[in-house]
């Protein structure tokens, strides 16, 4: 007997009893047992709080993202231990595939996206800096710092993989550790995966927990530095978004619930196109995919009326060739349930839907198997119905399995009606090849969802699928969809930190967030182009010019240049135009001169200009005027991994009355150390 | 008597009941009766989603800034109107401004917001286009569309105008209506606000309602698209969140309350330095403006441990000449509370935190008043107490009026879990003129705040002070502050949207979000620089070029400019650059060169390039190289105010090999019309 354990506190905890036993899903096999008697849960918490927190927050955002990749590969590299132990949960290798392979790619997402989008810092910087008064002495920003708190992750069953590591990943990027808990049907696969990560050694100790079995008493002892993210059913996210310490200490609460997802087809799909046949066999995977066992699978298929027959006979002919059995077996394609308890839930569900509707294709009561015995497995025949969409149950009874109903309607805006009728969704499709019908289901839809696919001839071929929820975009939807996101990229990080306004002079702003702004003090000395990385600091600063644009410069800029726009070159035009009354100097010559101005020529620690952001001219430059600009290092980010790292510098060109004509942000490589 | 009507379905309705007398606070007449018996509230939730939300969806962004200005310069003409009432919930006339012009602000601070940072349209576009495959065939970008629902905003009763408008306005902005519901003790305050709006006739119909009275069986109405803001009691948000139909639908509901919000001194300050006289008037103004009845008062002040004494006695003898009385006689500096149980309740808080302390300045039982009763008004002394920060009452009793605490500290470390254990707080702020000291507290107790300001000699005169919420910045905090965050700019107005990743081909994904985007078809025809905004498409385009570029180009440009950058000019130093390997042409030239190649120079609708954005150089630029550039429209913002609007190009030069060299977006202004 294998009992599960759980690691907390900084060590592997066995429980005090036996444990209830868990079983493979194809054969009934005993495969663990699990329980958490015993775990101190107040102590983990504390645990993560105390230890894991701090050691997390002393990396920046670049170190953290280095050891998610590292994670990965390493994760990738046993990855067939994962598949091994995946299939005992009824799953066939390319469900294996996708939930192991999937959660992996996360992390890999996840690193990349904080190596490129977040700073190599702890703090975040969120928005532009706000001034608050006229004379500029007052400003703001809004900085973002991790929860002081654990992240506790409760999963479903169905992705004992995946499930884990996209709550864990955005957490852990913030800085904040995690107490995964998942659900216990499938706990063997996900102990598994815990197990790989611990015996890693790459995670900073306390930054990952993991409980097998109940999760106790931990509610009671949340705070409001907690977050509660939670995966599963509806009545269960209820029980525990009205948890009185959740509710007590405001505990910032996530859900992911299953939801009646729909996918919709469009009237111009009609059969023989190739939209026709890409929703068709869209549905098909969906249904048989994880045996139908996604929180994110096509509940509900909407067909113009006349073409719903089509539909019909064309997803019947697909099913009929999905061979159904031990994951094991060669050649099934769809395997089991989780267990005989899920079988017999979904059993219930479909009674309820049938009062609606009727079968189209399946018995709810028997399917062929192969390389197993129907009795002991937990299998099920994919069952398509077919309902009428006035009714409220197609809207409201979750089949969670291989169960999927077509419903026909008639207009536009009736489909777009029905598909609100799921009350919320995590994810739905539009099947179309007219661009423009696609874009008003979209806006018509989107209040309801949190992810919509258009799928068309251009994009199947390279489409991830109605049931696929990437790391890049949010995942999660409004009311019965749980009314949560995740992931998003950056935006699942922020999720777990704390977006706080600094109100203060630009100069104590700017040492609060490590960034010079404007009205902070400015450091002229050396010219910084000499200073290496490790030298330059933020508010180092030259002054150049003047240099006075002549109308020889702009006649001979509009030459060179081939840009003789009239505004540069034809005196009545210019005059007519009504911003400028006049010839006015090219944008692009006055940053031209500003970097003549600005730069110092001698090789030295600058390598390279690779861009400009935020230029904006703001004042015309005319024959006469005068310039001088000043630069100054705004940002200074060593690159974790690099011998150089990227400066970001404040340009201001001014004229001779002292108005800024050009702004704009200078982004350079420079070297660590001096060459 | 006065009954108070609540604002519903479309008309006023008057409650079929007496109603519950309110009193002026500082004479105790009876200003109006206030009750919504009769009102139907599940009507009014279906009017608001049936009429007011269509009505809003169908104008842009810019559209509704627009009616946001128009109703701010409206409640501005007639501000003196609400100045008189609101002398009778106790308030001076200082906090009467505070209160009206403060929400008058806010419209304002939204109307420019919406224009400036939203697009004219009615689709937000949330982040950058997310490539999800190599061919570069499915794409996906975040849009958020306003909810369906209604806002309902439930508002305390100490800003009875401000209140409401700050969570009206980024609603309305999202395109969602609002159903206002105020605190009954200074509804009639509200009630002639609203009175003002509606006569305005500026807003479309259903997009503001009001109930004077309780909320009756409204929130068993609530659906997933509805949402619930909260001001107030800790206690009553609490329940709201916990309530049924909220839990059941996973309704969006955010709550603000009062909070045990502290001020810390740096040891720095010490007396005689203006930050010590700071710190003293600034506790003293949140003591006694408003009567100390504002959720962001100060409550702990914490104060280096020497220098308590000196502190008390600032504090004190400031205190001292604060006259308390009516709020329209003479020389009155702080008016009553808003009613005799509010004083009771003070006087209750204020008996649990003398267990902890004890009084340094005030009588909680009695108060000098002038041109009033003390008997009849609601008038309280100022009282500061001193207390031992080791004791959990001044961490977590609030005394909701001119009552603050000073606590000692021995150390950053200790000062900063200080600070912490009020478990989540509004508002925080930091005295000192020593920028590192602020930057350690800032960075220890943001997880624990929703704003923080740091004052100082700098910018102490045109701060805004620590009690003052401002439009731009969140106003929330987490835990015992209620989890909550409202305003922030455009932050607040997406928190009534629902943000929907849409999957797609480039060629849909650019229709549905009306933003070309690459491998979105391109058109090409007439140069798009010979089209008015009317005329223009997104996807127009123009393709010029070949050029080549000699190597006297970059030595003249070197020349010409001044930016003699060794890159450029110095053969052997380019070569042992890691990047170049050679000479390589300026990043100024590339784009000047492109300027010329896609520019149509006869005068025309386009009027001028006022910026640039995104710019990246990707690929080097070396001398034979020959450059080609695509122009496109991307984007198309018509301005509602203007002759002319906005277009956004994206520029696209390569080389011979098809290689981009540089990337950018060109923002030019163009004429509706032609000239």
């Amino acid at each position: 007997m294998v009992l599960l354990r759980s690691y907390v506190s900084g060590g592997w905890h066995t429980a005090t009893d036996e444990g209830a036993p868990l079983h493979d899903a194809a054969t009934g096999e005993e495969v663990a047992r699990v329980s958490s008697t015993g775990v101190d849960f107040a102590g983990a918490l504390d645990y993560g709080r105390r230890v894991g927190g701090p050691a997390l927050r002393e990396l920046t955002f670049h170190q953290r993202a280095a050891l998610l990749k590292a994670l990965a590969s390493h994760l990738r590299e046993h990855r067939e231990e994962l598949y091994a132990v995946s299939a005992r949960t009824g799953a066939t290798l390319g469900d294996s595939k996708f939930d192991v392979d999937g959660g992996i790619g996360v992390l890999f997402s996840y690193a990349s996206k904080g190596k490129r989008e977040l700073p190599n810092d702890t703090v975040y910087i969120d928005g532009a800096v706000e001034p608050l008064s006229k004379g500029g002495t007052f400003v703001a920003q809004h900085v973002a710092v991790p929860l002081h708190g654990v992240a506790i992750q409760i999963n479903a069953f169905n992705f004992p993989v995946w499930g884990p590591l996209e709550k864990f990943a955005p957490a852990f990027l913030a800085g904040v550790p995690s107490l995964i808990k998942p659900a216990s049907q499938t706990a063997y696969l996900t102990a598994k995966l815990v197990e790989l990560i611990i015996e890693s050694g790459l995670l900073p100790e306390g930054s990952l927990q993991f409980i097998a079995g109940s999760v106790g008493d931990l509610l009671d002892h949340v705070t409001a530095q907690d977050l509660v993210s939670f995966t599963g059913s509806a009545s269960t996210a209820q029980k525990l978004r009205a948890h009185p310490a959740v509710v007590r200490n405001s505990v910032r609460f996530n859900a992911e619930a299953d939801s009646l997802n729909c996918s919709i087809l469009a009237p111009d799909a009609r059969p023989s196109t190739p939209e026709f046949d890409l929703f068709v066999k869209q549905l098909v995977t969906e249904m048989t995919v994880k045996a139908g066992q996604k929180c994110t699978a096509i509940r509900r298929a909407f067909v113009p009326e006349e073409m719903l027959d089509d539909v019909a006979e064309a997803a019947s002919a697909r099913l009929a060739k999905v061979v159904v059995g031990n994951p094991a077996a060669e050649g099934v394609r769809m395997g089991a349930l989780a267990s005989l308890e899920q079988r017999e839930e979904v059993r219930r569900s479909l009674k309820a839907l049938l009062d609606a509707g009727s079968v189209v294709y399946g018995d709810p009561e028997h399917v062929d198997v192969v390389g197993a015995d129907e009795s002991t497995g937990a299998f099920l025949s994919p069952v398509l119905l077919k309902a009428d969409p006035q009714r409220s149950e197609p809207h409201e009874v979750e089949a969670f399995g291989p169960v999927s109903t077509l419903m026909p309607y008639t207009s536009i805006e009736q489909v777009i009606e029905f598909a609100a009728r799921g009350g919320g969704s995590l994810a739905g499709s539009i099947v179309t090849g007219d661009p423009e019908f696609a874009r008003t289901i979209v806006l018509g839809v989107a209040p309801y969802h949190g992810r919509l696919l258009v799928l068309d001839a251009d994009d199947a071929k390279e489409s991830t699928g109605h049931g696929s929820p990437m790391p890049q975009l949010v995942h999660g939807g409004p009311g019965r969809a749980g009314g949560g996101e995740e992931m998003g990229g950056i935006r699942g990080v922020l999720h777990h930190m704390q977006r706080t306004a600094v109100q203060a002079s630009p100069k104590v702003l700017s040492t609060v967030t490590g960034r010079w702004i404007e009205g902070a003090p400015r450091v002229e000395g050396e010219h910084p182009f000499r200073k290496s990385l490790a030298e330059l600091r933020v508010g180092d600063s030259v002054v150049a010019g003047p240099r006075t644009v002549t109308r020889a410069d702009i006649d001979h800029f509009a030459e060179f240049t081939g840009d003789t726009f009239y505004a540069h070159t034809d005196e009545a035009a210019a005059a007519a135009n009504p911003l400028f009354g006049g010839i006015v100097a090219h944008g692009y010559l006055v940053v031209s001169f500003a970097a003549g101005l600005f730069v110092s020529p001698e090789p030295g620690p600058v390598l390279a200009n690779y861009g400009l952001e935020n230029l904006r001219f703001l004042t015309p430059v005319k024959e006469g005027d005068a310039l001088t600009v000043t630069l100054t290092a705004k940002q200074i980010t060593p690159r974790i991994d690099q011998e150089y790292g990227e400066v970001r510098w404040d340009a201001d060109v001014v004229n001779q009355t002292g108005d800024s004509v050009a702004k704009y942000d200078v982004l350079t490589l420079v070297s660590k150390e001096q060459p």
